[in-house]
């Protein structure tokens, strides 16, 4: 496959990843032992987009409160709901993105438990949290953030006593990275062919719901906007009736993640519509893959890893087809503004 | 001005919306004094966007617990903090819209309380809720909700010991709607002026921030794809470094929607950035326009009412020198999906 190393993601992803699991239990252990009020989820673009899925976890799972908020507004809005006994999570691949290093900074000051996930120790974000999971590595990191949000997440709904099948969930999660390796290889072709039908196509929609909600933003606008300068529109499918669906007509691009959470009916209902427009639907959907060991129940809560690795071989079939580097960047840390 | 009642406007907005003040009051001091756990906004497209501004203003000036969710997911997410305990509060303006009714019926069904905002009692909402407050028309209903929406979350606030200047907010209340007719009257000609330049631009990019999010979202979302079938994106400040930012080139349309509030700093950092790049930048602040008798603590939580009938607007003057009305739809409502 282009750009994947199957033995690089086993190892980062499979091994190094999942042998984090006790550390991070550790660290949710001795909060909760400790108690607190709140779940702050904290970041920028794509590590904001990144939380949601946790957000939605924790809305539909627990009644643990959860606030999930983009780090530059969080420090100038007065969140009355921060607060020394918050939990307050960020991450950062770079370590280094400065509103999140901010707001990990201003979190502590008021005296809440920070914990960062980024890539390497050392850097600004990991010297400023209390808790530091760093993957080792910054290839793949999102895929082993989401393994390690997973642990974190559902750690805690445990320890509230709404999860008490935390147990199998953790070591289930063991096998996922293999179980993403295979779906990979069958979609690879159909990721080539997207890439290479859409190569000159100059805007997208992009539809999901629940837990893939946070990746179809980020798809969007780190993906689609960013690295490739193309314009997109992500709508959540529970809104995509109440303006988007005027634009579709028989040529326009629009892309569904489907998951398997209990929004999928969101989905379906835009699929439905989309499938009567246009010649250019384009779905991704978690379900048509198998995840060999992973339970029933839980395959909803892995649609976020499964969709990002698969959303992931689209993007470099893009780069290549329209020869325009994902690291490319007109603006981003390139200029003061 | 073009499509634009200057009597019309004082009378349900100046007159009647703020008539029902006692009402508001009434309802809300009824709930405080039983109690309640927590408070969820619900909506659907353009009544979710409504509902943002107040989830912004509970969480920067309260501790009571808030909640804003689409009306078509909270049905099926199986959100943990949705109980007898909560205040459900909704709006529709035909009181007919689907997802919103049958949420409004789930929440009851919960046990929650629940009130609605609608144009016309006797229709579905307003028959489905608890207490059900009606603006009496369809015209300028957003501009009367808004009024409404801020003497109940203010009130909410206020019964909750944080915000003990609600005496002098409500009666200052009674004056935004001549103040909003006199900034009206010179943002005008820029409204069709922007129309006029813009009636062949195809795509438009919307930031905004803090209570001005919501609005951002809908004046893309609603009016520019839905009523005038324009692509656009909605990006909020703080994220707009995140991936957006390049798409921008010279001749982009970037709108920018500034209100008065913590956030401002957020959305002129945007400005900074936009004015370097394009040559298509649109402004709309708030803060140019006086609003008589209105005090500078409070300027910030009417730019949504000042916001929203600005952008109105442009709206009549797209729909113009566009040849495209307004009402014009391909799919909603029109077909079934």
């Amino acid at each position: 496959m282009l750009k994947f190393e199957h033995d690089t993601f086993l190892e980062y992803v499979g091994k190094e990843a999942v042998a984090k699991r006790e550390e991070i239990e550790k660290v949710v252990d001795e909060i909760s032992a400790k108690g607190y009020k709140n779940i702050f989820l904290i970041g920028s673009g794509g590590t904001i987009a990144m939380m949601y899925p946790f957000e939605y976890i924790l809305k539909s799972n627990s009644t643990v409160e959860v606030h999930a908020e983009i780090a530059a507004e969080l420090l100038v809005m007065n969140n009355r709901h921060l607060s020394k006994d918050s939990v307050c999570i960020f991450a950062s691949v770079t370590g280094t993105t400065k509103e999140t290093v901010a707001a990990a900074e201003f979190c502590k000051a008021k005296g809440a438990t920070t914990i960062g996930f980024v890539a390497e120790p050392g850097t600004p974000l990991a010297e400023a949290v209390d808790y530091c999971i760093s993957t080792g590595h910054e290839k793949h990191s999102f895929d082993t953030f989401f393994l390690h949000l997973q642990l974190l997440t559902f750690r805690f709904i445990h320890n509230n006593d709404e999860f008490p099948q935390y147990e199998q969930f953790a070591k289930e999660i063991a096998l996922l990275p293999e179980g993403i390796v295979h779906a990979l290889k069958t979609f690879d072709s159909r990721a080539e062919q997207f890439a290479i039908r859409h190569k000159d196509t100059g805007y997208h929609m992009l539809v999901g719901a629940g837990n893939l909600w946070g990746n179809t933003y980020s798809y969007a606008m780190c993906i689609l906007e960013e690295m490739q300068w193309i314009r997109s529109k992500s709508i959540h499918a529970a809104e995509f009736f109440h303006g988007t669906l005027e634009l579709v007509e028989d040529d326009t691009s629009v892309i569904l993640f489907k998951g398997e959470d209990e929004t999928r009916p969101l989905v379906d209902r835009v699929e439905r519509f989309a499938e009567k427009i246009t010649n250019e639907l384009f779905i991704i959907d978690t379900k048509d893959y198998p995840l060999e060991g992973i339970s029933e129940e839980f395959r909803k809560h892995f649609a976020v890893n499964l969709n990002w690795a698969l959303t992931g071989r689209i993007s470099v079939y893009l780069e290549r087809e329209r020869n325009h580097p994902l690291e490319l960047r007109r603006y981003y840390r390139k200029m003061e503004y």
